[in-house]
């Protein structure tokens, strides 16, 4: 058989497995479907959840329709060449494949949210049966996500690489859906965190009505808000950085030839099919724990891609130090998701100490959880540092620098390979919240309340042992797009007749401009989104202070008095929409002048800055966040005080502050990362060419 | 007159005029001292206070012996090179400039603090003659600081030359200088936030009584701290930088020959000389703004030495581009105190924005302060970039990438000539502080009071002007000592016969892993120094409750009973001693590590990561810190609802957060990174012979 064959047989098999997983989707779709839904009061919520839903995610997409229309523009002019130097039909398969990009991204979010607001009110009705059954349509909800996202990306690269055998289109695939993650991760977390603060600043802390009260104007746009960012724009950041993954390691696999794309695409379509058994493997008996069941799928998972891929390394004749990274790749991230289980799981010290210091008043529980939060950035820094220097080292003796950096892409490779599993685990997690409210809503009694409670809690054990994963994936990833860009320059140079570079030198001035301002950038941007949380809540405030004073009978609770709740979610939307634009133009125009003041140099300094501020930046942000929020339940399952305490209040305090930290800004970072560096790799030779320095 | 005689004339003009500046100090105390004291119950609080800065200090310094006495066995067993290797004349040397270091910063801190506490009770008695001789008494008791401070770094780096002609010595000195400061800076910082967060806990927000109560047992502690924190922990802090640039200057003027030695030291002098000048023209109207008088004399200074450096450079034939350098440094430096002016200044948005998101509650006060203070870097990260930039191709073409960092290294020495006039105004903050406090406690009468209070305000203004100037000095400070470094490494490499270095090259995974590390040492520092002053105010809250419990009369103010102030310092004193040490060691321990397991690759990364990581928590700390203390007196002078109100309340709960920010952890990175940064080149040819990889 020829290699030719060989790869094309292999591309076929990496369609089947996304077809596969699409499959799969559609019973776990029609599973959940089929679970009863007959309350009425939920029928109703979850309907309005689903109009809320529906009408932020348009009113997103035409706004992003419009970003991905000027940007398409100006890809066919420039990209991967001004159109007057290169050849156009370069161009126009660019533009097609970012605007693939887009859609794929936009669709796995779209079905996503689709199921998640069905399987949200069958997880609150399934419940009233019992644990299992409450879980279970949960999971398999979130797992529509799983399967669809991981699907679409894989099915996306695969679809492009085969029409056009060009890695650096793949790049135009992955800025696609990247633009995409970064407005939509930014916007769902705006809209999310608006939501969220504003139902507790005015129902809880003023009005002292209970969470998911239903006379609460907000409370459909919070739970919209759980979908739409954490649901809708968790996947499309998954899908960015799983693209981007793929992406980078074609681009070094394919410069090096041999059948290196081969096990790129293999290793890919492996991770995927080790997902589905991951997957279908989760149980959980009547009495138990949803957490274990949640991580023993993941376990299931891991193993799974070991074993396939060793099976297949040893079938293809792939390099076994390959194979090795990937599996150093994975390790490490399972590793750095259990330590940041450490900082925000309640029954570690951490979490204790955040709690006993609220009682001192709301700066301890700040300043406790601040500090907490910086020295959880220690461990996985280190880990993501030590993970690309043995893949490098391991992966060097197959042929040089070349080779190691293709080693650091299967790393990240490896570590992406569970992210079927990880988004179904993350999906799970707003669901059974919106479960909850839903249960509350709907009356269903106590005994209800308590299993939608257990699940919840789950969830976000869950929630921030994956958004660590999430955060040292896509750090190991732009660790390899770094390489990825060092080949385009040298591939565009060599086309141009230039000197080539060889590498990024710290003591060359305009490296070290570039990381300073790269450095500057993600700290920025977090700041420019959280200010529009912040703006937006305080309108959003005012709307829900109006209703109550207008709405006769809505605060005693009268019968058959409605607040507006689609005005709440239009000022959100409108609010979160307005936000999010700054701030991402604000990482792109940096890069554009960046890359124009100081060239390729510059560029490499300025993506290499961005990267460890930017980890920096997302692990302490999600971590601290994670812990206030877990340092405020702890309380108020009765320690330190319990609910109403002083040392609640003070906790309430660190949790709203760190709602946006790890739902808004510390997210949105690693998507802001991956497009900065996908754009500095697509404009490598615009960035040669044209620049002062 | 041949080259070395006027090299020599030139040290001894140095020595001279560092000679002239402890002359003018000892005019300046005696003075200072001769201004009228006479109210009994001031003079009783200074001598408390004096007392207890002086059992701190006594306390600290005995800390420090010990942690010196390692260090010295250490340096002579090891550096410059193993005593096995190298000459034991050099190792003697090293220890003796060492030693040196630490004494000459120790004393310049005690000699600070001395007139400090007789400057507060002067200034706060001539506040009844009028503002103009209370200023006079303030500023001048500060100045007595900046003189000792810079006249004593001048005289030991001179000295150490003159004796040595070796400029590795000088990084001995400077690491003595370093080391100390940054247990003084931590050390200090822990005292000062445990006793000021204390002390209003306990007082302001628990029993209502106002700041500077004498019944509240931490009163004394709270002056105490402004003392040992803001004067000697910053003066050590200042001294260290000043240092350290003289030091970076040194190693690559040397290397490169010719005159540069000569412009590092005249230009050092006449730094000196320019700020002698803008202490003297220091005064005050009648019905002056202290902030302007303040501000005149930093420009006076600033002019004097552009002209003063321009005037030596056309004399001395030096060239005109490293005198380009020099003024380019300095002007960012200026530049950079006024954007940082523009985040905490409360006539500009930034402070009514969190002033009036206070009114929201108090997770709001921290959340838009949070982004305003990470939107700060941003100025200052591009300023400090262009500087080292510019500076960099200005000197290029004197004679390749040594000229050029040695042209980065001069801008150093340029935005630090001014040193003298900023330690000057920065030790004049805390001296007011303290006379607030005293006419306070001398019932001096509201008059007396609202001009304390506006020298305060002055004092406050300023401080966050030359703070963001502390850290942007140390940020160019240690670029160029990355370079000492590189050159440092080389010279080892040539005595060894090995091969040198040319580059710390990004996509080398030895740097990689160095920069990632390096990246979470200031993070993990910072926590740490929190976590102190967390743990440490819980420990004297228990006291200030114990004192209150069991001292009859003293809540109710009976006449003669009075609480155990020094109770408090001790306890003070002693956590703040024990915390202090951790987290210095980590910082020092990680940076062996990483030497030995990587070698000087991964150190050159490690301080890469280190520097942009420490400028970016260190700015944003200190800003946010700014803005929060501004934020909240700005509401107190009547805006939002003034004293009293929500708003106030929630502003309390930013300042309480805010003040380890910018007086514990944020100026304490300064001098972290600048102690790595030395350590890495005086072990230079450890790092180079002992590695694992």
């Amino acid at each position: 058989m020829g290699d030719r064959t060989m790869g094309n047989l292999i591309l076929y098999g990496a369609i089947l497995v996304a077809l596969l997983a699409f499959a799969y989707a559609a019973w776990l779709y029609l599973w959940v479907k089929r679970q009863p839904c007959e309350n009425r009061k939920i029928i109703k919520a979850t309907g309005l959840i689903r109009a809320g839903a529906r009408t932020f995610l348009r009113k997103e997409y035409a706004v992003l329709a419009r970003f991905a229309g000027v940007a398409a523009v100006l890809i066919f002019v420039f990209l991967p060449k001004p159109i007057w130097q290169g050849e156009i039909v370069h161009n126009i398969w660019m533009v097609v494949a970012y605007i693939f990009g887009t859609v794929f991204s936009a669709i796995a979010g779209k079905i996503g949210l689709e199921v998640a607001t069905i399987a949200n009110g069958r997880s609150a009705e399934a419940a009233k049966k019992g644990i299992a059954p409450s879980f279970m349509a949960g999971f398999r909800g979130g797992a529509v996500m799983g399967m669809a996202v991981v699907g679409a990306s894989l099915l996306g690269v695969t679809l492009v690489y085969l029409l056009t055998k060009d890695a650096t289109t793949i790049l135009g695939f992955s800025f696609g859906a990247s633009s995409l993650a970064l407005f939509a991760k930014a916007g769902g977390g705006i809209f999310t965190k608006t939501a969220d603060i504003s139902a507790d600043l005015v129902g809880k802390v003023e009005l002292g009505i209970p969470e998911d009260d239903p006379r609460n104007p907000a409370v459909i746009a919070d739970n919209v808000g759980d979908n739409v960012g954490d649901v809708a724009g968790m996947g499309a950041d998954l899908f960015d950085s799983n693209v981007a993954s793929m992406a980078a390691a074609l681009v070094m696999g394919s410069a090096l030839g041999g059948n290196n794309v081969d096990m790129v695409f293999t290793f890919a379509a492996l991770g995927l099919l080790a997902s589905i058994i991951g997957v279908m493997t989760a149980r959980i008996g009547e009495k138990g724990s949803p957490t274990k069941a949640l991580n023993s799928s993941t376990y299931v998972t891991t193993a799974a891609f070991a074993v396939l891929t060793a099976a297949t390394t040893y079938l293809f004749q792939f390099p076994w130090r390959i194979w090795g990274a990937s599996i150093i790749g994975l390790a490490v991230g399972v590793i750095i998701g259990i330590t940041t289980d450490y900082f925000t799981d309640d029954s570690k010290k951490p979490v204790h100490y955040v709690a006993n210091a609220s009682k001192t008043g709301p700066a301890f529980t700040i300043l406790s959880g601040f500090s907490y939060g910086l020295l959880s950035v220690f461990p996985a820094m280190i880990g993501i540092g030590v993970a690309a220097f043995s893949a490098y080292k391991l992966c060097e003796p197959l042929g040089g620098i070349e080779y190691a950096l293709f080693g650091i892409s299967m790393a990240a490779v490896g570590m992406l390979s569970i992210v079927g599993m990880i988004v179904s685990n993350d999906a799970y997690g707003p669901i059974v919240d919106n479960a909850r409210g839903l249960a509350e809503m709907g009356d269903l009694g106590e005994e209800v309340l308590a299993i939608t409670d257990e699940l919840d809690s789950a969830g976000n054990t869950v929630k921030a042992v994956t958004k660590g994963f999430a955060i040292a994936a896509a750090g190991l990833t732009v660790i390899a797009l770094l390489g990825a860009f060092m080949s385009e320059v040298n591939t565009a140079a060599a086309e141009l007749g230039i000197a080539g570079i060889q590498s990024f030198d710290i003591m060359n001035p305009m490296v070290f401009f570039g990381l300073l301002v790269g450095a500057a950038v993600p700290a920025v941007f977090s700041a420019m989104l959280m200010l529009g949380v912040d703006r937006n809540a305080q309108r959003l405030v005012a709307e829900i202070h109006r209703q109550f004073n207008e709405i006769i009978g809505l605060k005693e609770g009268k019968e058959g008095v409605e607040p507006e709740y689609d005005k709440c979610i239009e000022i959100a939307t409108d609010g979160a929409l307005k936000e999010l634009v700054p701030a991402g133009l604000m990482a792109i125009i940096a890069t554009f002048v960046v890359g124009f003041i100081g060239g390729v140099q510059a560029i490499g300094g300025f993506l290499c800055g961005n990267i460890i501020s930017g980890l920096l930046l997302a692990l302490f942000m999600s971590n601290s966040g994670g812990l206030w929020d877990n340092a405020k339940k702890y309380i108020e399952s009765g320690h330190e005080g319990g609910k109403g305490s002083d040392a609640h209040k003070a906790a309430v305090v660190g949790d709203t502050v760190g709602d946006p930290f790890k739902d808004t800004a510390g997210p949105s970072i690693n998507t802001q990362i991956t497009v900065v560096s996908l754009m500095a790799s697509l404009m490598s030779t615009l960035f040669l060419t044209i620049s002062i320095f």
